[in-house]
């Protein structure tokens, strides 16, 4: 049988999200015997990113620097703030170069079902920093869900007091999305947001 | 951006079996979001497997003893050894418990493509150790494919001189096989293979 520090290691690899027992025991596997050029370079890695990355007070990003690396630069647009559900969101908007302003990491969505409410999500926090700073422009960037929805509903609400712009991202065709493969939903969304061309 | 600490991590990841650099990204995340319950564990769990799991010296099985736990139990058969390409392989075995004999694991399998030569797969140290160690049945447990068939006819023509029997895993439908879903070559193989009942 297999030892009990395989065992260990091979639980703890499968507890990563997408993979299971069966790839945790590979991923296991290929690490033993690619010691020196990656597993001891995984450790490393592991070890200063433990230590290091710390959650940014200001906009809950994730970074080694206080306030993150975004919040810090001053050559970033200090009047547009954008409301993303995960750092993973604010991941992805920071590769795609589309946006120069800075973040606002809820850390989830609203849901009566898992109990998550407002303040688990920082939003009062967030009506704080917006009556604050002189922001003039709010952009949801929250997922086309029905929890996504609901939060950017709350959070419109919310904000209404300090009269700034709210704007949420446009819901339709996605970019190289074929008619037949889409969904109803979407169909029904980029219809009723057609536009004069 | 990511900064460095984190591309590093992620990059490392993405390295694993079965991830990339999307999955990678999302370990990565997860991993910081989860750090006491997960990812110091994780740290400490890849530090003992790096320094504790070695390469057995007689059948090339990984694992935290020297000799392995295989072979180091007087209770498993002495007179039957398995032959497998892979460690994973082995611990297959181990897990349905169907063998009690010792292993041999080669470490890949016989390919000119990739200039695999029988040295490199331990071979004139497994035909060593049948004329050594009082072995009387050798089972080859390889892969139906073309390069396990090839290791597997090369290993029995080494085998011959030492008188050894050698045997190796019958091949036909999969327990659950549904014939309708099944390829040729297995239906083949199980016309073939074909039994009195």
């Amino acid at each position: 049988m297999v030892g009990p520090e395989l065992q260990r290691l091979m639980m703890y690899l499968s507890k990563l999200p997408g993979l299971g027992p069966r790839s945790g025991r590979r991923c296991a596997l290929h690490l033993i015997k690619h010691k020196d050029p990656l597993m001891l370079h995984l450790i490393d890695a592991l070890k200063e990113a433990a230590e290091k990355i710390q959650t940014c007070q200001i906009c809950y990003n994730l970074d080694t620097s206080q306030p993150c690396s975004v919040c810090n630069n001053p050559k970033r647009d200090q009047h547009t703030l954008c409301i993303v559900e995960d750092v993973a969101d604010l991941w992805a908007l920071e590769r795609s170069q589309i946006f120069y302003g800075r973040y606002f990491v809820l850390g989830g969505l609203l849901s009566a079902l898992e109990g998550i409410r407002p303040e688990d999500l920082h939003i009062p926090e967030l009506v704080a920093r917006v009556t604050q700073e002189n922001i003039e422009e709010v952009i949801l960037a929250l997922s086309a869900t029905v929890d996504g929805q609901t939060t950017g509903h709350v959070i419109t609400a919310d904000l209404k007091k300090t009269g700034v712009k709210v704007t949420a991202l446009s819901h339709g065709i996605p970019i190289g999305g074929e008619l037949d493969y889409l969904d109803d939903g979407t169909l029904n969304t980029a219809f009723q947001g057609r536009r004069l061309v």
